[in-house]
Order: C-alpha cells, then sequence, then structure tokens
C-alpha cells in the first residue's frame, strides 16, 4: 500500500475535524482553481499528486491555492518521497457540515 | 399585500438567475456577519427591512454586506417607502446549486 511510505506530515498544519469552521470552508472553496482542484480531487476518487493537475497558474500560485485548502481543512497533504500529495477530507466535511461539499460539486 | 406597495429597484443592480456564480455565492457566504444576515433572513421566512437586524458593525459596514450578498444574487433588496427590505433569493439559489443553502445554513 503506498501509504506506507507517507512521511509524517511534520511540517503541513492540518485544523482538527472539530476546527474546521464553515466560513473558511465557504471562503476556500470560492475562488475558480480551488474548486477546480477539489472537483479533480473528487472526480479522482483517489489521492493525486499535485504536480498532477494542471493548473493555469504558476507554481507558487498553485502552492497558495493548495495551502489554502489545506488550512480550511477541505484538503489533507502530505509527502510520498519527494510528492506532495493531497486528498479531499471529503469525511471530515461531511460530518462538520452535511451536504455541502455535494452542494458544491453538483452546482453548475 | 404589502409587496405592492414595493418601488421598482431602479437602482439595486440584481443578477438573474442565470447570472448567478457559485463561486461568487461561496465567497459571499464567507463571512460572519453575513452569513449571520442570511440566517436571520432564512429564519425569519419573510422580508425584513435592513434596520431590523442588530448587526454589531457600523451602518456602513452593514450596508456594504448587504451589497455584497445582493451582488452575489443571495438576497434580492427593495424599497418600501424609506426602507429598504431584503429576502433570500431561496428559489434561484436552490435552481443554480441545489442543497447548498440548506448544507450552509444546516451547518454548525
Amino acid at each position: 500500500m503506498s501509504r506506507n511510505k507517507a512521511v509524517p506530515e511534520r511540517r503541513l498544519h492540518h485544523p482538527d475535524r472539530d476546527e474546521i469552521r464553515l466560513e473558511s470552508v465557504l471562503s476556500a472553496l470560492s475562488d475558480p482553481i480551488r474548486l477546480r482542484i477539489v472537483r479533480e480531487l473528487a472526480r479522482g476518487h483517489d489521492d493525486m499528486a499535485c504536480i498532477a493537475f494542471d493548473l493555469p497558474v504558476s507554481k507558487s500560485t498553485s502552492t497558495h491555492h493548495f495551502r489554502v485548502l489545506r488550512e480550511a481543512g477541505v484538503i489533507r497533504q502530505y509527502y510520498e518521497g519527494t510528492s506532495r500529495m493531497s486528498r479531499l477530507r471529503e469525511d471530515d466535511l461531511e460530518a462538520r457540515m452535511p451536504g455541502l461539499l455535494s452542494a458544491v460539486l453538483g452546482a453548475e
């Protein structure tokens, strides 16, 4: 299992489930690039390396968007080797704000 | 019916239903004061004058928040005499992004 190779998330802060705030999640999702990241993660139903996203922004802008999503509690990021991987925190979001993520993904 | 007394919305721009954008709605809802306004409107199930909201902000800040909600398509504003009234655009939001408003209102 690839998860076994994961390095501890030493430098990456993630809010605990009960620290996830509605305002922060809504704000994180209110950007088209970040929505696109979330949609790709939801479609993939799997973890994805940041580099696998084909985003029309610079690397540093992309890193910023992933950080906003992580700090809001929308995604979890961790390292596998030198790749930073991301996955949606679907269960945590569903527990905190039921139906929100699916409503966002279902819109338009 | 009080609606008969409504003055045309001459100065207040409202996006049409199909102009309502997910990112704008999420952004509008990502502020605690604006969430509070939306919750009060949802609880009231009725139109409310802006002055009826007891918000911990200045009048101009309050006006700003109502404008952000209106321009995003979350609320409709109109005049009755000299009172600016607001109501949630529940049907429009439900048509454009089903389940989103209720998920936001149900969170926390």
